[in-house]
């Protein structure tokens, strides 16, 4: 038996402003704390802040990326798992997850709300879309907060 | 050289109420009619009630199924595609679209809604999601009226 | 109701010899005179040669792209699903079809019968793999001839 | 930066002799042992073996599910991708990794080692499919050897 990783998905643009970037990479600092690693689509953006923050503070980092080559992953990812599978591996990214943080975010983090939705998963959102099923967090420590408070037991 | 058959992706939940399934098996009326054939899930609800209506007007039905059986196609559907990806196949339900019409719908829809957006599809709601790129609806005239006219040329 | 394409995933390399193309070919019209469709990869060389005789003889054609854009379909093909997800679409040619017709092919066609296989397909190869599970043919008339005889019921 | 983990696909059945498994957990530890971790579908039989051989002595395991449930994992897998893709996952286990090491294995093995080929990642076979571009192996300490040898530097 190994200890097995918990992970959280952390979903987010790959291009955002700097104080977008610097609430996720707060996020990810505050989930390894918290105990758990964090999974995202690896590229650069929110999904590198927030592996970037998870890093930092020793927590296990895993990217899934869209194309099939993993040298696009940004370089806070530990396990990457390429997919070359395009928009499909949003769903991955919120399956790897037992719950999805959503940080600011467009089109694509809107389909990975709907498929973590539709599987049951707890979504927090800070400052992302505001949506029935996605509860709104105003602070990194209130998203962590309340999106660990809801995992399953 | 064949003719290529031109598709609407019509996406919406596997149970509805009945004006909402009228609604939807109106819209595939009305495409069908437009020279457009009907791209769905395959399953029941929405997804039926659209390519029976495609159907009766003869036009093309395709259903992109999420598992492996095509026996669970509904019997309005011409061709089976039994992908075996659970929600994963929600992402090729929109990609096989010129266009996406949404009707109703839940959760799975809004990561259908999210994977158009992407992908720069235009995307009309019928009673479905109320957000920022879903141009609305009032009825499945308008519905079809408004997709089709956004289409690209 | 609807009738329900029956289909036939006839999958090979995307460049081939003229020899090879003709037998192809001449494979899609033998299975559009039977009744029968053809899924393959929606690409070149085999897989549009199989698809112009399926047309030839008013079969239907499904093509299943790797890529996300349906311009890439060879002109023969009617029914377009890209995919975006590479080779991740050679499972989806292999489970829309009733079985699976190998022509030529490299490792791309390997993973396709492989695929096949694990899902109790029926295999033929025309001067394809000779691997435990598939059928051997000489001729297209063959080939078509054995396949047709294996389906289920 | 962190240090990224580097990955070897281990590919065979969920079910398999003694012998079968003794031979993929001996794998599992030399590659762990070289500094590798081992990716694999995440089930039981050469899955489990290989994943447990790897985490006796420290390397890393990362398992990649056919079905969307983690609890399905083998005890001896750390990090989890749930895919709820089926054998669309069978891709995903061999792009994650340098090389593949196909150890006995059936058709979902082939598959493997034909999307292998595909992305000319280098194979070698233990007991397994004897096919054009698989490197044969007697032993666990040759199949390792050969496989590393044969990885782009």
């Amino acid at each position: 038996m190994v200890s097995r990783a918990r992970l959280i998905s952390v979903i987010g643009a790959g291009r955002a402003e700097p104080e977008v970037l610097q609430a996720a990479r707060q996020c990810g600092r505050l989930l390894a704390r918290a105990g758990f690693g964090v999974v995202c689509g690896g590229l650069g953006g929110v999904m590198s802040a927030a592996a970037q923050g998870c890093a930092e503070e020793g927590g296990l980092t895993l990217g899934i990326l869209p194309g099939s080559d993993p040298a696009q992953a940004n370089p806070y990812i530990q396990v990457v798992v390429p997919t070359g599978m395009g928009q499909a591996r949003n769903l991955l990214v919120v399956m790897a997850g037992l719950g999805a943080l959503a940080i600011s975010g467009g089109a694509g983090t809107l389909s990975e709300i709907g498929h973590a939705l539709k599987m049951g998963r707890p979504v927090v959102g800070l400052g992302s879309w505001e949506i029935e099923g996605v509860t709104p967090a105003a602070t990194p420590e209130e998203a962590v907060g309340l999106l660990l408070a809801r995992l399953p037991a």
